[in-house]
């Protein structure tokens, strides 16, 4: 955050982040995506990205032109503009990108839930990590991987109205993240596991998915319960939902249905990165 | 360049942009030092950076705590702040940085040299590129591979004070550079071998690794010649060099000694990107 502009960077990395579920265009779609995605989360509105590449030899020309359309329907989607960036060789590819945007209000952080708080969503969850894990997941959910849609006019409007307590968007899934918003914040955070929202196409017992499984790229919010018109109202006019899925207490850690929340399905070291 | 902010970003790529030559305290700083160099020379004092790490697994610790190291270093040579990034795990080490500063003038750019400019170059030419080519490199020679010393406080009083016409850094060679400022801004750059400042420990004989080698991050720019003796009392009040080594005039292209340019050292794809 500096001189009102809140930023946010990531980073892609082919076999890791993406493989050939992918198209290069979802590819550059997706890496513009889950920067708004943050952006947005911090309650400012994105305007620019930077783009870093760094691509294997020899030159893949067409990959590099589908990329590119991928990127330009991202930066049209959100009306954001492509300001610069730097492209490199090496042995795999590897997409870093840097989106900014003006704070309308102060910004949203993880850090302000308070006990009485209720948790809420946004639009719904889990059909990423099923078109990640399915053996046939259904067109819904492999669009919901290939790309993600953040609700970036809801950041900025819960920092307007300033009805949101602590927020951050859902990547890396739900217990995930909001292990880091309990921290972050220093509350407790109860979640009920049957008002999770699940996504189109999955079933209940795909709610284990919508738990740990990631890259959901909805909100995550806190408010107090006097906001609950206000939210829906909010909803409304946003034409998303938004859905009440836990509460915060004082203490620490992060419990679904009463017990202690089940391990996130996926992570890059082995540990807290 | 968005509202008033000057923005650069860089990666470097292990066995591409480093190898064993650099520690990883030496891969730290030199990836903030090559971005504070780029946003300097737009004329902006950098102010932040955003740092994007991609690691392989297993962690490999002791480099991680070592490239913190050079990166908290060069924060503080230039009094910048680490204010976010992401970390990821992939096959190969890359790091992406992201640095941007306010612009207290109107931003420099390469666009704006006139036929009859003076052509300026900061500092020393040559001396990273003898120090990555050559079998039994100086200490200096080394010392400018590792620790790159961008002028960051001429770019910002560069455009204070109105005195370039068109400015960039040497990151890719004087040659590839040289050529790029040629055709943003329309003219043709004619440099003369003999002016190039050549490195501490350098010969005559190193002067196409001064042309060819990059690495050099000084500022090669250009200015009416009614501003030399306001720019020799800048460098004088700054403390660094400042050379002309050359004239733009109206054409296209470049040429050194009258003759067309020798050949770039090196270049990612076999091409210009």
């Amino acid at each position: 955050l500096h001189d009102g502009t809140a930023i946010s960077t990531d980073t892609l990395v082919a076999g890791v982040h993406f493989d050939e579920r992918l198209s290069a265009a979802d590819v550059g779609y997706k890496a513009v995506a889950v920067s708004v995605s943050d952006v947005a989360a911090m309650g400012a509105t994105p305007s620019w990205v930077l783009l870093n590449l760094t691509l294997p030899a020899p030159l893949d020309t067409a990959w590099v032109e589908q990329f590119a359309k991928g990127v330009g329907q991202a930066c049209a989607a959100w009306d954001i503009a492509l300001i610069g960036g730097d492209t490199t060789r090496g042995p795999v590819t590897v997409v870093s990108t840097t989106v900014g945007g003006p704070c309308a209000a102060s910004p949203l952080t993880r850090a302000g839930a308070q006990p009485g708080d209720d948790v809420w969503v946004s639009g719904t969850l889990g059909a990423a990590a099923v078109g990640y894990l399915s053996a046939a997941p259904s067109p819904e959910a492999l669009s919901a991987l290939r790309r993600p849609s953040p609700p970036v006019a809801l950041g900025p409007a819960l920092a307007l109205r300033g009805l949101a307590t602590a927020a951050m968007d859902l990547s890396d899934g739900l217990v995930t993240d909001a292990v880091r918003l309990a921290r972050a914040s220093a509350v407790a955070l109860d979640l009920q596991r049957a008002a999770l929202p699940l996504g189109p196409s999955l079933t209940p017992d795909d709610a284990t998915a919508a738990l740990t499984g990631g890259e959901d790229y909805q909100l995550l919010f806190t408010a107090r319960p006097g906001a609950r018109a206000a939210l829906e109202a909010l909803a409304q006019e946003l034409g998303l939902s938004l859905t009440r899925i836990g509460s915060a207490r004082a203490g620490a850690g992060l419990r679904v249905d009463g017990e202690p929340a089940p391990p996130a399905a996926f992570s890059h070291f082995g540990g807290d990165v």
